[in-house]
């Protein structure tokens, strides 16, 4: 699928989103109002549902076809000694995805979620963007729609993850050139690199952000001169989902930097989306923040391969589920408020 | 049954509490140091994972028989205009209960959880606590034995939660007398009472606090004089679980303020109990603290009913499928960090 033509395309698709369905939320709204409980009692659950209902555009959402998709990418900076693993680590775990071994097939497996993981050319990292841009135009649209191929009509919640050694670094970069600082502001210790690999990850940053310095901060400049083709697939299924009116939960600071250039060029590009957990890599709770997005869960994960969204699954479920199966006061008998 | 005869035998119960599985964590955290990911990076599912190692004595845990239990009970203390809602309630919650459409209904539903309802003489409300103790010694017993009825061999593990109007007075007594503090400083709006409505709660505690301060603080006085058949349950509950070494997980104010007297007299009592969520009622995060309890959740709900920990059990369902779904370094192939 070619839904991202060209970069005009891709950035006039940012220009005219779609809003949730207006009566739909309210409807669920009501629904809440009249449900056996205190008002406001079930607290975000109320707010979960009636998101999904605007989105779902139907009072009573359910979940009943969720996907969680992992992006792979291999990167130029991993050859800069900025991960604790080798970059063959990519294509392994790629590998273990296939198999059914790795944290997000078991979690997606018991969120009810099916799982499709799609590695990008990963025999071909991205140029190292210290030195010039990780991607060409080309490239970079080829990655925008590997993701917005993943977001099927029939879907009604897509979870985004990703895997590619280096790429918290290019994370970083990412997020500074969409909300300003440093590489040290934007850095953490990833999969698990010491302060010297702590550093080594800011100065890379800083050195990429110095190179591309003079090209204006545009979402689609960003994403290919310091992203990867994973961040880039996942911007461009985000932005395929919202103009299906697929509702998505973000993961951690990767994902969440995947959208940034989007978000900092305008906000609203994330409406459909919820935040579903806060991770440990300290830049993380900064972006959210940036987003004004609230976490849905803070377990100190820092996995990504979309683990932490996949969780917080769990919780949209039982939101749904209250929404849809609680009996009303009058349905119950049960005596309202004095 | 009985397992509780008198007050010498609750009180020796609390005095020799079984240990987890040492054993059984160390092997659970060793496999956790295997599985392909970085160490560590799922966070608190690696220790939710070997927690439950612990107590059901394996290395690889497993939820098959897991069961929510909801007390019910009615309380003196409602006719002194402490809820916003009629007594009559707790009956009419009890058939909502039994008829499948109450909050809990969905969420143990949707967590996979069994689901038990228990009502205690609903039509024989505790006394009033601000004139005399709310049960006799017979009443707080049956109560606490009614709880521990609950707690079968075959389980593994157990939400309770509870209803009962105007048991969030209740539970601020039980607090204040176990943590100590005013009334103002543990009552909220509970249900959803007003400014005056929370001013008249606090002076229904301190009235009761009053009453009874000259007899000492220890967990059987408090749980009967100022707690109520519910609350007992659910303390007689958490300590057969822990004779049973069946994990826990608790839900909110009214849910901890039930555990809060066995707690005071001593923390270790709760070392089986995972807190479910932080609830918006504002003395619930107080009692965490005072537990050295970290919520799995904070999504803003005040309901009870256990709904809360029914929710978290999502996120127990996600740590043990990882736990025992990943495969390892070495069987997946997967290159280490260098």
């Amino acid at each position: 699928m070619t839904l991202f033509a060209d970069r005009a395309t891709f950035e006039a698709a940012l220009d005219a989103l779609p809003e949730p369905d207006a009566a739909a939320i309210a409807a669920a709204r009501a629904r809440q109002a009249q449900l056996t409980k205190p008002p406001g009692s079930l607290g975000r659950l109320e707010d979960i549902a009636c998101f999904f209902a605007g989105w779902q555009g139907r009072e009573r959402p359910a979940i009943e076809n969720g996907r969680a998709v992992v992006f792979a990418g291999n990167h130029g900076v991993a050859a800069l000694g900025v991960s604790a693993f080798p970059a063959a680590v990519t294509a392994q775990m790629v590998a273990n995805f296939r198999a059914g071994g790795a944290a997000i097939n078991a979690l997606a497996g018991a969120a009810g979620l099916s799982l499709e993981v799609v590695p990008l050319d990963l025999d071909r990292p991205t140029a190292d963007f210290t030195v010039g841009p990780a991607m060409d135009e080309a490239e970079c649209l080829a990655a925008l729609n590997a993701g917005a191929a993943t977001v099927g009509d029939d879907l009604d919640l897509l979870v985004l993850g990703e895997m590619g050694i280096a790429n918290s670094t290019a994370a970083a970069a990412l997020a500074a050139r969409s909300y300003g600082g440093t590489g040290t502001d934007w850095v953490g210790p990833g999969t698990g690199v010491d302060a010297a690999g702590v550093a080594c990850k800011a100065e890379v940053v800083d050195r990429g952000l110095a190179r591309h310095a003079a090209v204006p901060q545009g979402a689609f400049e960003t994403l290919r001169r310091v992203g990867g083709r994973e961040t880039a697939a996942i911007a461009g299924a985000v932005l395929t989902a919202r103009l299906k009116r697929v509702p998505v939960l973000l993961d951690g600071f990767i994902c969440c930097a995947a959208v940034a250039p989007l978000a900092a060029a305008g906000p609203a590009i994330l409406d459909h989306c919820l935040a579903g957990h806060c991770s440990a890599e300290p830049g993380h709770r900064r972006l959210l923040g940036h987003f004004g997005l609230k976490p849905l869960l803070r377990l100190d994960m820092r996995l990504g391969e979309g683990s932490g969204a996949a969780v917080a699954v769990g919780i949209v479920r039982a939101a749904l589920a209250a929404h849809d199966g609680m009996a009303t006061f009058a349905e119950a008998g049960v005596s309202g408020a004095t």
